[in-house]
């Protein structure tokens, strides 16, 4: 993969700050997400009964790194249908239920008490009849919560992600990899590029991230959002991995980077005004996938009164996506704002691996340097105790 | 429907300004879409033959529309199903070429020669053999464009949007209400609910919306984003439709309202930390559907070790989600956010077309404040051309 600054920024000092702190919690083993790429390799010889679906019942960081896989994968490589049972939207899950045939479900709750999805759960059990023993029920929480004990009580089978994971940097835990491998994916393929990027930035051999780190975090007052701007419609779920990611992890202290996910070049029809002639104050953070697929091209077609049109016949769609991004990049670098871009030259399980851990060190760098702690979220608590207190 | 400001306001001169700015466009018939619940009427007896979908093949202003009523009814009304081609991004055209079995097309370009439209119906005539007079296309564009042209020649039949409606206040145009209508959709609702609310507004019964604009408006230095958090997953696709509305119209002239969409209460494990905690300077929205429906219950079932979540059994899942928004928008309140909230008490076509309609006008009334031209967007040009001379 290729990542590209376009701007001038050099502070060797918040850099060398930003690496010893990360690699402080890396060899610690206080912060657990850079130890999943071997810790969850035990997962890749799974394997479940045979099911027609796999249902998640999960929200949050239960949910979205495992959605952002599944999103740029199933078009690509045979696997089963994947359902999240996320929100409790009673005309969502209504449809849902609906998809599911021979579902394989999988409840997925770090604290193994939240709301949304023990709801959910209990609605489950009682729709599609679940008994204590169930051969269609898994359970992925943290060892001792309440999910594990009633997994226990029940017997069913349940796995754990390591306590020092935080939902939103769990993908790579038994979050993430148990439901990929149970609908098919190449999870090893997923946590090698993981750990591949994640040596090489040890190595020093990544050193881009730190000096966009450096500068996000020092900068975060004159740009307080990082716009996303991912180039493909299967990047989707992507985006809100992300928004949550840099989301949760930094907004806290009075300080914050904004994260904006957006879809090229659909947002070029949206967004994009607003960036070229709005306040600027924004970094904004292109993802394009290269090479995503030769073959399917605009046919060399000329209709009547849209030759205008023609200039892009015979070229691929990647190709007219790609020059969409780069076309936007180029106006909006005239336009001076901070820039960069994450090349992957093609869809594969180990770019993607290598995508989530970029992303994630990417957050404990800047985290870490903007002071605040990346890995908790105490701001989301007394929410919690409002709402026990309406019922 | 139910509009709550929970800020205190008051500027009688901005808001007096504000309606006679809205007034004179719409009483001018200078700017179009306020009098489309009358002039798309004539489109509710228009039938097709029967196809098993609808495909639109469309982007931005010519999709967003038509997808956002579509994800809020396609599970609570029979609807055929209605695929999107907006993106020219080959993985996500090969899986929705897949779900095509025996479409009606409607190809959808206001200008009529937008360059990743009619890319893909290229691709689209070449993949389906679709030929001159073929009954499963027909096409929306502006009068005299390059593809009314095309339709003519082709022998398609073709419909208009007026000129003076731009495109992402198009969806209550022919560009959104004929594929609704096709895919069975009662346009005649939507498109009351709209009339009525712009009449009730031009009679000063809605007299919040004036109050809001006039408040974003003269404060947008200090608050500059708008965070639309909308409490229900089928409310996906009307944010990103929000946000093309407020991004593209507002966001010029180095002003801006930057719009923000989340989705209650899935974004409270994501976004709301950097909320409660990060910088401020934004307005949030709350939107919500009070009884969407009411027999869609959690069960009451005590599940062992878990009765820690029992507190909700036994009330409707719509309930639970309304209190978890209740609930962040108090926690929101004691951070001094202006928070507003729009309550719809029931999901019917109705309250669609009013919410569209409220939106609407209170980006024209945005706009004028601000003093921008809310119905262009001369960002995106430069973009364009320098696209044309990558190929």
């Amino acid at each position: 993969m290729e990542y590209n600054l376009y701007f001038d920024y050099e502070n060797k000092k918040a850099e060398k700050e930003a690496f010893e702190n990360v690699l402080k919690e890396y060899e610690s083993q206080e912060i657990g997400y850079y130890h999943l790429p071997e810790s969850s390799m035990k997962f890749k010889d799974i394997n479940f009964e045979d099911f027609s679906e796999i249902a998640i019942i999960g929200i949050g960081g239960s949910s979205l790194g495992t959605k952002a896989i599944y999103e740029m994968i199933k078009n690509k490589f045979p696997l089963k249908k994947m359902v999240f049972l996320e929100n409790p939207d009673p005309i969502d899950l209504i449809g849902k239920f609906k998809e599911l045939k021979n579902p394989l479900f999988f409840v997925i709750s770090k604290s193994g008490k939240t709301i949304e999805t023990i709801s959910i759960f209990k609605k489950v059990i009682e729709h599609f009849k679940l008994k204590p023993k169930a051969k269609n029920l898994k359970i992925i929480t943290d060892p001792g919560s309440p999910l594990e004990k009633f997994a226990i009580d029940w017997g069913i089978e349940c796995f754990n992600l390591p306590k020092n994971v935080g939902g939103r940097f769990s993908v790579l835990s038994a979050v993430g990899m148990i439901p990929l491998k149970a609908a098919g994916a190449d999870i090893v393929s997923i946590l090698q590029g993981a750990k591949d990027f994640r040596d090489r930035f040890f190595e020093k051999n990544e050193l881009h991230l730190l000096k966009k780190a450096s500068f996000y975090a020092r900068n975060y007052k004159i740009y307080p959002v990082n716009v996303l701007f991912a180039y493909a419609t299967i990047l989707s779920a992507f985006k809100e991995w992300f928004v949550q990611l840099f989301g949760e992890s930094l907004g806290k202290n009075g300080k914050e980077i904004m994260p904006v996910g957006h879809i090229g070049s659909i947002d070029q029809h949206s967004f994009l005004q607003l960036l070229m002639e709005g306040m600027g104050h924004k970094t904004i953070t292109f993802l394009q996938i290269k090479n995503f697929d030769p073959d399917f091209k605009i046919p060399n077609i000329n209709l009547p009164y849209l030759n205008a049109t023609d200039f892009v016949n015979d070229h691929t769609f990647a190709e007219l996506i790609n020059k969409e991004c780069e076309a936007t990049k180029e106006a909006l670098l005239a336009k001076e704002y901070p820039v960069d871009e994450i090349i992957m030259e093609s869809l594969n399980l180990k770019n993607i691996g290598e995508l989530i851990m970029y992303y994630e060190i990417l957050t404990s760098a800047i985290g870490s340097l903007l002071e605040v702690n990346t890995y908790n979220q105490p701001g989301v608590e007394i929410g919690k105790t409002i709402l026990r207190n309406k019922f």
